[in-house]
C-alpha cells in the first residue's frame, strides 16, 4: 500500500470497496496458517483465538461465525430471529433488501422485508414504534419479528451511539430482536468517537455481520452474536446454506490478521480520510454539489454530465444513474491512496 | 512440503483430505491476484481464464460457477435440475444425502432424496431405471427429477466411464439430468486412464461439482454447466444464497493456480500412491482386513480394537464407529508424505 | 333469502363478504353430489363438466384447478408464475400483500412482492411499464417475474376491459405473465359491460383466480389457466401444499351450481345493488362523505366519530380504522338484503 | 345409507374409503349452519363449540385447527415441531412419506423423513430409539426432530395402546415430540377398547391429526394439539398454508356433526366390521390368502391373477400392483354395505 504508483498505472476506482484487493498482513495470515494439519469446520485452533478476540473487542462474551460473504451473515442472521412468517423492519435503501437478490426470504423460509422510513438512509425510532405494532396478532399478515439496520447505512451515512440506542430502546419494548448489517462497521467505528460494545449490544443490537472482506481481507465476515442463545441454530443453519467452509482455519485466519493491531482500524481510517479528502475537493468544484455529510467511505455528489461522462471516457470508474440524473456514488477503500483522490480531482476540474 | 519433518511432529490426520494445508502454488496466486482494483462479483480476468481453462479441459465450452464450498456446489446444482417436487435419486451412502445437513432440500425448496441401490456406494444402473419410472406422473408422489453420483465415492470407490455411460444412458433414456459430485474429482481422473471429458458429459453428465479444496485449495470449487442454458438460473440462486464472493478474483486464482501445470493431478496422485501404500502396509499386518479395493485416496480397514485405541492415544487422527464396530476410515491427502504413512504402519505394527 | 327476516332478527353484518352464509341452490348441489361411490381427487364426472363449463365460460379451452380458498388459489398460481428469486408486481394495497400472512412468498419459495403505484388501488400501466425493467439482468436483484391485478380491487374499484388491457399490454411486452385476483370476480362481471373472456384473456390475463366462496359458496375457488402448458406444475403444486380435495366432487358440486342459471351473476348483482343502495342512502347523510366511485359490493365512507361508535354499539359490524380515522369500510353480499341496507341507513340517520 | 341398492347398481368401489360420500346427518348440518351471517375465520359459534367437544372427547383443554385435507393436517403439524434442519422419524411405509407429494418437506422448508424400521407399517421402539440418537449435534447432518407414526397404519394395522406407549415413551426420553396422523383415528378407536385420551395423549402423543372426511365427511380435518403451546405458530402457519377458511362455520358443522351422538364411532364401526366380514369371506375361497390380521377397514390379499383381472373387469375397483404381484388392497367404508361385500365375494368365488 506504501509503494509508489507506477507512472501508466491504470485510473483508480471508485466503484465500491470492494474492487481493492488484500492487505499484505492478510495474505500473510494465510500463510502462516499454512503449517501442516489442522483440525477442519472450525474447530481449529485460529478460529478459537478469533472468538476470544472478538469477545474482547466486544467486551462480551460472542459466539461467532464466520462466513465467506456479507449476503450469507445477513441472511443467516436474519433467518435466525424471523418465522417464516415474520416481518424484518429495515430502510427501504437497505442492502438486505435492494442487493442480495432475495437471500433473507429465501434463507427465513419466506419471510417479508417491511420498510421503515427515516432520512438518510437510517430508520426513524418513530416509525418503527408504529411498524412493530402494525398488524401484530392478525393472523391474515406476517407478524413484526426483527429490526434490521446498515452501520454504516448504504448511503454511508452513519447512526449515532445514540441513534442506535433510541433504535434499541424501541426493539426492546417490542420485543423484537435487533440486526446490525456492518458490512462497512469498520468505517463507522474509525468514524465514530466510541467503542464497538458502545454501538452495538450496549445500545441494543443482538446480533452483528462484522464486514472485514470490504475493508482489506479476501472474504471473511463474522456473524457476532451477543447472546449465545441462538448458537446451535446457526450452527446447523450455516451448514445447510453451505457455507461451513471445511478449511475454516482460513477465514479464521484472515479474521484475526484483520483485527491484530487493529489493522481494521487503520484500513477504516484511511478509506474515511479519502472520502473526506474527495469531499473537500469536490466542495471546492464549481458545478459539483456533495449531497449530504460525508461521513464514512462514501460520497453521493451531483456533477455536470459532461463531467461524468468524461471521467469515464478517461477510465475512472465509479456508479452513477441509480440515485437521479447527474449523481454518482464515489467508494473509497483503504486502498485508495491520496494520488488516487487527486487524480480524479485534477481530471474532475479540467472537466468543469 | 518437500520440508523435512520437524523432530517432535504430531502424528499425522488421516481422518479427512480436508484437515490439510494448501499448495504453495495456490497460495503464491492469491498473492500474484493482489496486484490493484479488480472488478467484482467474477467480472475479472482471472475469472474469464478460469472458465476459458476448464472449456480447454473438458474439450466443450462450459459455463463456470465458482462457490467456496462443495456443500454450496452439490446444492446448488441440484436445485437448478429438480423442482421442489422432484426426487434426486442417490445412493445411501452419498454425501448429499448424509453430510449436507438437507441442504439439497433446502437450495431446492423442499425436494426429496431417493436412495438407489448399488455395491461399493454406487448406483446400479438397473435399480436406477426402475427408480426412475416408479410414481412417473402420480400427483401424490414427488416426481424423479435428477441423478447424482459421486465420483470418487464416499466409499473411495470409483464408476468407471463404461459404468458412468451406463448410468448416463439410463438418465437420458428416462429424461433425467446427470449431476456428479467431484469433490475428489481430481483423485478420479488420477486413477483411471481416461479424459474429464470422458469421464463426464460424455458419459452423460449434465453438471459437475469439480472440486479443490479437498486437494489442496484453499476453498473453491467449481460448478461445471455442459449445457450452458440452467447458467442464467444458476446465477441467481448463487447470488440468493450468498455464494457470490465480492473478490471472486481469489477463488479464481485459486482455481487457476490448481489447473496450471497440473498440480490437480500431480496432487491426486499423490494422495492415491499415499492411499495405496496405506493398503499395501495394511494387508501385510496380522489381524488387520483392508474392504474392498483401494482405488483412489480412501481406504477402509477392520482392524483390532486394541490397535485402534494405540493409535488414537498416540494421536494419530481418523474416523471410526460409523462403519460397523472395528472398521476404521484412513482418507490421505496431497499433504500426506511416505514418512506419514510409515509411521501409521509401524505403529499399527507394533500394537498388533 | 327470501324469506322475512325474523323480528328480533341481530343487526346485519357488512363486515365482509365472508360472513354471509351459502346460496341454497349450492347446498342442494352437495345433496345431489351425495349419490355412491365416485372416484376421488378430481376423477369424478362433475370436477370434468366443471372444467368444460369454464371453458365455455370464458370461450376458451382452460385447465382448471378447484381449491377451497383464495389465499391457495391466488398463491398456487403465483408460484407457479415466478421463481423463488422473482419479483411479482403488485398494488400496495393488495390482498396478497396485506391479507395472506406471507403466502405468495411461503409457496413460491421466497420471491418478493414489489409495489407499483396507481390510484385507487390499481396498477398505473406506465409505472408498471418502469416497474418491469428495473433491475432486469442484475443478478444482485430479485427479478421482475408476474404481474398480479384485483378484480375487483381491494377498494371496490374496477379495471376496465381497457384498463386490464394496458396492463395486459405492458405484460405482453415486458414478457411477464399476467395473474388476477378474482375473488370478486363475479361482482366486476356484473358491473362492467363486458364477457369474462373480454375481461382476462383476450386483455392479457394469463392465471386467474376465479372466486366463488365470497359470492354464495361453501368454500371453493378456481384457478382457471388459459393456457394449459403449467397445468402439470400446478397439479403437484396443489396436491404438496395440501389443496387437493380428495371427495373434489363436493368441490366441483359447488362450482357446478354456482355457474348454473347464472346464479354467479345474480348474486353479485344482487351484492353490487345493495351496495349502490347503500351509497345513495350515505350520500343524503349529513357528516357523511362516500369516498371514491362505488363500482361493486364495496364502499369507503368517512363517517362522524359519534355515528362510527353507535351502530357499533347497536351491533352493526363493519371495519374501521385501517383506512384513516373516521373511514369505514361497508361490504354487501348476494345474501344483503334491501332492509338490512335500510336498517343501518335508519340507524345512521338518527345518529347523524 | 339403509336404502336398498337399485336393481343395475354398479359394482362397490373398494379402491378407497375416500370414494365414498357424506353421512346424510353432515349434510343436514351444513344446511342448518347456513343461519345468517356468522363471524368468518372460525370465530364463529360452531367452531367454538367443536373445540369445546374435542375438549371433551380427549378428556383436556385441546387447541384445535381444522382444515380440509389429511396432507394438510399431516404437513402442518409437522412443520410446527421441526426446524428446516430436522429429521421427521417415521416408517417407510407412511403417508407423509409416499402419498403427500412432499408436503412435509414443503411445509416445514426441508426437513428429511428418516425411515425407522417396523414389521407392518408400524415403527419398532427399539429402532426407533437407536434413529433419535443417531447424529445427534453432528453439524453436518439433519438432526432428530420428531416422530410420526399412523393409527390406523397404511397397512391398516393398528399401534396398541401399549405399543403406542412405548413409542412414547421413547419420545419423551428423546426430547422428541410424537405425532399421530390419524387420518383413520375413528377406525382405530372403533378397534381398540380404549379410549381417545388414552390411546393418544396419555400414551405420548403430543399431536393428531384426527380425521373425518375418509369416514363419513365432505372435507374436514382437525389438527388436535393437546399441548396449546404450539398454537400461535399454527394459526400463523396455517393462514400463510391458504388453509384458514373464510367460512369457516362449514367446517366445524361437519366436524360437530360427525362427533354428534358418536356418528363418528358408527361409521367406522361399520367400515371395521365391512372388512371382518370380507376378510372371512375370502378366507373361505380356495386360492386366496389374506394377508395379516385384519384390525381395521382395510385387508390386503393375495389373488390368483385372473380373479384380479376377471374382478376389474366386472367394474370392482381396487388398487392392485403396488405390494407385489397378486396383492390387492381392499378398503371398506362407512358407506359399504354388507351387500357389496357380499357381491365381491361372489364375483370372487365364480372367478376362483
Amino acid at each position: 500500500m506504501t509503494a509508489p504508483a507506477p507512472p501508466n498505472r491504470r485510473p483508480p476506482g471508485f466503484g465500491s470497496d470492494n474492487v481493492a484487493g488484500v492487505s499484505p498482513a492478510i495474505l500473510a495470515a494465510l500463510a502462516a496458517a499454512n503449517e501442516g494439519p489442522m483440525p477442519s469446520y472450525g474447530a481449529d485452533e485460529i478460529s478459537a483465538r478469533v472468538e476470544a478476540r472478538l469477545s474482547q473487542l466486544f467486551e462480551r462474551e460472542v459466539a461467532v461465525f464466520l462466513v465467506s460473504t456479507g449476503t450469507a451473515a445477513n441472511a443467516l442472521s436474519l433467518a435466525a430471529l424471523t418465522p417464516p412468517w415474520g416481518a424484518v423492519l429495515c430502510h427501504a435503501e437497505s442492502h438486505i433488501e435492494n442487493d442480495e437478490c432475495g437471500a433473507p426470504e429465501f434463507f427465513s423460509g419466506g419471510a417479508k422485508l417491511i420498510h421503515v422510513p427515516g432520512a438518510e438512509a437510517k430508520i426513524d425510532p418513530q416509525a418503527l414504534a408504529e411498524a412493530a405494532r402494525r398488524n401484530r396478532g392478525d393472523v391474515h399478515c406476517v407478524q413484526p419479528a426483527a429490526v434490521s439496520i446498515t452501520q454504516a447505512s448504504e448511503l454511508g451515512t452513519l447512526y449515532s451511539v445514540a441513534e442506535t440506542a433510541a433504535i434499541g430502546a424501541v426493539c426492546r419494548q417490542a420485543g423484537l430482536p435487533l440486526h446490525m448489517d456492518g458490512s462497512r462497521f469498520a468505517n463507522a467505528v474509525a468514524a465514530l468517537s466510541a467503542s464497538p460494545a458502545e454501538m452495538t449490544w450496549k445500545a441494543g443490537v443482538d446480533v452483528l455481520s462484522f464486514g472485514a472482506t470490504k475493508n482489506g481481507a479476501l472474504g471473511v465476515e463474522a456473524i457476532v452474536l451477543f447472546d449465545r442463545e441462538r448458537a446451535g441454530e446457526l450452527a446447523f443453519r450455516r451448514k445447510r446454506a453451505g457455507h461451513l467452509s471445511s478449511k475454516m482455519r482460513f477465514l479464521a485466519a484472515q479474521m484475526e490478521a484483520y483485527l491484530a493491531d487493529d489493522l481494521w482500524l487503520a484500513n477504516a481510517r484511511q478509506a474515511n480520510a479519502m472520502a473526506a479528502r474527495l469531499d473537500a475537493g469536490l466542495r471546492a468544484l464549481p458545478g459539483v454539489t456533495v449531497q449530504g455529510r460525508v461521513e464514512a467511505n462514501m460520497l453521493f455528489a451531483q456533477l455536470p454530465q459532461t463531467m461524468i461522462e468524461g471521467l469515464l471516457a478517461q477510465g475512472f470508474r465509479f456508479y452513477t444513474d441509480r440515485w437521479g440524473a447527474g449523481v454518482v456514488r464515489l467508494v473509497t477503500s483503504f486502498a485508495t491512496r491520496e494520488e488516487d483522490v487527486d487524480r480524479l480531482l485534477e481530471a474532475a476540474a479540467k472537466l468543469g
